[in-house]
């Protein structure tokens, strides 16, 4: 009795204090679910530009041809999606991120920091490919620009590696968007391999007339580290402005509207 | 109170005014959505030509085996399933339109709106690929036709070829003809997968014969564009008749009827 | 009222006759579904063996890997199971099907139906397969044994190709029985791609020493064909013998019971 | 009546035996299924030290790339999850085995149980390889260490070869807790496929540098049979040590919390 007593007195102040408490608490875990998925896409990133640069490095001794790089690379990308696809939906690509911004899945704030976590992600996962392979590996006769640098093959004049970048990053989001779509919500067990699969496709295809790119953080990481910089803004100005224009037109004429929307109400007041 | 008389005073004509909107704005969201579905169609294809071409070309400088090919076409089809299957079904092929009206899918007149939009949209995307590519990569003493162009191997007469696209291409439409029966209506997850390894196998198996392409609207595009017609009459005959064929015999003999008919109700009267 | 009279009246014999229709027609039914699975069987076999042995056959012109092979086999299962998986369980190899009545999944009558339609698919398969491609395509100084003929490479005394089949047809059963586990009965989505990916490791593993058949109807087709016999038993005894150990060992040792079973019931009478 | 008398008579007695029994055969069923898991992960590690070394093993006359290779080794662990996953999990890997210790799915005794089941499926595995190949195939010019012996390639300081099996080791842990994680626990159906692609990705960016073995129990067995014991130990800390940070660092910054944690209670009393 006594107790219940004391408990009932002390309800008013109490209950406020759990409030302030757990409101402190809410937003603590959701700072530490923002470092998640800033972690996330850090970690996504450096996996992608480690394991796939490490599976195009070649020299005279390591052969690696281009339908093996694209397989390297868009399994990298299955890799990526499932280790981190949960904790910050694996971006990787600031590409994607601001495809995901023009779909309103995340805010302005949040897509900055995903860009910066892809970008240093890239920069760290390249280092670990420096720290892990011989210099004569990294650079040689084969690839004297340095392992995995993206470049348009001197066989193109570089607006037409422009086209090449730009309609293949248009590809890209397209996957993004229709995996975005409502029709497909349930469908999301086989969606690593999907993407997987997606970007070895598009390597196939590209990767011997730019390194079919499509991803500006992985195509700054190698730069940086083997300061190769012609047509580098190549690389950030397609693969961007591409997927600005994909998402908009995706968004607005092929997207699956809410249920609601669209419908009279005729029922009587 | 007013207000309230007021609408109840309105409503007779405001119903059946709501009702007119209402039936016109459906009558308008049927015509956007088969605008959509059209431009779904019309990308898929596009992308279809564009990626699984931009994989098939090959010079002196760029080496791209049969194997390679195989799976560049292949996961193309992934990529606009995954793309435009929530938007239109993503065909991108006349043959699986035929097999689609043949199942009573589609009604006559979206299926000439498709295969329109098919057409097109090959156009389009070997056009993309004219872009982006310098001339010499299109067409080259490796690919004297043209880059992707799909013609009987000299090693074989014509008539064996009509066999390979007319067999290959009735393998391709029992694959759909499973993915749409009622007994794998839950299993929906994989299909991009599953169609895409499809592509790649019977690409494996048949392109070095025939170019594998079981697809008009494929063939047509760089027909077109590189003017190129000699057996051009079987990448058309020989999938539209194996797809109709095909799909009316699976139909009739191996389709899963719905659960009512060939019950005989015995229930007393 | 008089209508409704002679109803009543009429109603002890139409409902023995509807009855008997009834009956008939269920028979007639099962009689119905009992071809459509023999020939699901029949064309699921006849498309393994046409679209894997078109991916195999090479010659001076056509050059086709051990790796492509490889691929071209394991995504002719994906094609045939996804095909005819819902028309009759796509065995399309007699071993399997020898282990699925271990498992007292199909009747002794229908274990013999089966198997007698893979062995008529096969031998119809490559009979098309003989139809579409020219002579010297199929037998040539590459392959003067027939295309797609299985046969123990010289480089092995034919007991070790003996273990071999034996070993990667119990492989391929442990995946039939991983499969058909009922802990394993919700993960149906993606069958026809692990099964298919799991006849292409098989066959990138075995492939260049035995062919990497582990199915009977698959090694009788070429080889009635071109009549070719040396150590075909090896593709008779050493699969089915592994099958039936196989699929016994998992039934009693990994097999998940029913959830009765096992069960001692405690509740008070 | 008497039946029943007699019953309720002996119920005490009876109750009590059959409680014992229950008692008995359910700690009988859990030794049997602690049985059927060591078996499990017996023959899981044998299949994949079976089809993967067999896919490996290469002479002048079987010619098998880096790039088939990897697929061997990678699909043969989709064919080891697919057959044994339900039985034991399929761990197959002794780093595995550790990150699920960490995890808290299995006790310590399991897990000691389970490496020992590994390692002895791994050497039974590679016996049953000798069995089936010719001496002058497992051991020849091209591979002088023997078939499937991991090594660092000479081109690499042996500390890059531990870097780079400490850094593949830990994306192979991070991929393996994603798959754990409860927001990914619905998705199972493509997991065999998921982890396949993961390991062949990850095989095409190692192996030639360090045969990218990750898994102690698979470098072990060609180690013992080929007496070869190079910087053996590089295979065995660093992908353990590896596995014990990955899965640690993975646990307290990504994992999923329960839904219960961390919400304060503020219903009143």
């Amino acid at each position: 009795m006594v107790e219940q007593k004391i408990k009932t007195r002390q309800v008013p102040s109490m209950r406020a204090c759990l409030l302030q408490i757990s409101c402190l608490m809410k937003s603590r875990n959701e700072a530490l679910q923002h470092v998640a998925r800033f972690f996330g896409e850090f970690f996504g990133t450096a996996i992608l530009v480690y394991v796939g640069c490490l599976g195009c490095a070649h020299s005279s001794s390591i052969s690696n041809s281009a339908f093996q790089n694209s397989f390297a690379f868009g399994l990298a990308v299955l890799i990526a999606i499932q280790s981190f696809g949960c904790v910050s939906g694996a971006h990787i690509n600031p590409t994607v991120t601001l495809a995901s911004l023009v779909y309103e899945q995340i805010t302005w704030f949040m897509a900055i920091y995903y860009v910066v976590a892809q970008i240093l992600g890239g920069l760290i996962g390249y280092g670990l490919l420096v720290a892990s392979l011989p210099k004569e590996m990294m650079t040689n006769e084969l690839t004297p620009r340095g392992a995995c640098v993206t470049f348009v093959s001197d066989k193109l004049p570089f607006w037409q590696g422009f086209i090449i970048e730009f309609l293949i990053t248009a590809v890209l989001i397209c996957v993004c968007c229709g995996i975005w779509d409502q029709r497909n919500a349930e469908l999301k067990d086989s969606i690593p391999i999907r993407f997987g699969l997606t970007i070895a496709c598009i390597a196939l295809a590209g990767s011997q007339y730019t390194g079919a790119s499509m991803n500006p953080a992985r195509s700054l990481a190698p730069a940086v580290w083997n300061n190769y910089w012609e047509h580098h803004w190549i690389y950030w100005v397609a693969p961007l402005v591409s997927s600005l224009i994909t998402s908009v037109a995706y968004k607005y004429s092929f997207r699956s509207k809410p249920e609601s929307e669209g419908k009279v109400n005729t029922s009587q007041p």
